[in-house]
């Protein structure tokens, strides 16, 4: 896979050598990032909602009611957003408060919404979102009637202005705090899947699927 | 603690249920949240940034180089802001497709940035930065030099204009479903520490700190 062309906008120019253009590392953080951030201009105001979204080839879905205000304004207007996904990976504790960090990986696109009407596209992305919060959930549920595939829009945007910035590995010290005796590493974060809770009004006798387990 | 008042840019149309106005929920996030995202515009493009930030009192603040682009431009220019967090709960799995959900929670402020170049303020909120993350840290460290307070920028944003957004709970499924064979319920989620993984080139015989384990 290739890399996305630099632009004024997603060239990273602090700390560039965190900077990476490439798909792989790009589309595996969208992949695995529960929601997006998606901003946009209103009036010269800038507003930020997160919400969740799914990535196939080189476009990115969100989806929400027909009814919803900012899908319906960011759809009417064309507006250009920006568009970011971010990990955390670890808290990196330094020698010095100075080098504190952490360890993170986070995307940013920028991108025009389009409107998805095609049948099989909007079918596709909706399955794509509930497959990627629970694999193998979709061939288990009931299936969107006509009027739920009405009342859902779904906008997607193409994925070619992008950037990421990743920081790994351990804290980088000045190199006379190397001799102190304060410890000094990483704490990794991950979020973390519980054991499912039943809801409480499940039918008596409907165990736990296996992809569950 | 008493609400932020709605104003016509924070009030929740989409969902009003979920809509928190009130600051014990929008502290608490924010201070469980470990980054937030900044939007701004610039020549009527949105941007974002995810950067790590500290609650204190009524004030958000977060830091950066001096020589941060972003900083500089949304400092020089008093740039409106929007900063969210948002925390994500659990994956919430319906009985059908399109009640499928997610429980999180998620602030968002409207704010516009300050200098913060009163020292004992400055000085203040970078030991919350780095207790937040890692509580007890900031007497275990090489405190910062002259030179290292002069390299940061701080800025802080009242919160003033704020509001949240929480889904909690089982799914919503629609009356007849509940009938369907189909488990539901909420698979939790929360992000883990794992244990401290040492520098390798930390100082022989200097032991992982009690606050850390």
């Amino acid at each position: 896979m290739g890399d996305f062309p630099r632009t004024e906008k997603t060239e990273i120019t602090r700390l560039a050598k965190r900077g990476a253009y490439d798909q792989e590392t790009i589309f595996s953080l969208l992949d695995e990032a529960l929601y997006c951030n998606v901003a946009y201009v209103r009036e010269g105001q800038p507003f930020q909602i997160p919400t969740g979204f799914v990535r196939i080839d080189n476009k990115i879905y969100i989806h929400g009611s027909v009814g919803s205000f900012y899908m319906r304004e960011i759809r009417d207007k064309k507006h250009p957003v920006c568009i970011s996904a971010t990990l955390m990976d670890g808290l990196v504790l330094a020698r010095s408060a100075f080098h504190h960090s952490v360890n993170y990986r986070s995307v940013v696109i920028f991108a025009e919404p389009q409107l998805v009407d095609n049948t099989d596209e909007l079918y596709a992305a909706l399955e794509a979102f509930t497959e990627k919060i629970c694999p193998g959930r979709w061939a288990d549920v009931r299936k969107p009637t006509p009027n739920e595939w009405k009342e859902t829009m779904v906008l997607s945007f193409d994925i070619k202005e992008a950037s990421a910035k990743v920081r790994t590995g351990p804290p980088k010290d000045d190199e006379e705090d190397y001799a102190l005796d304060v410890w000094a590493g990483v704490v990794p974060l991950k979020i973390n899947h519980f054991p499912p809770q039943a809801d409480p009004d499940l039918k008596p006798g409907v165990s736990v699927p296996a992809y569950l387990k």
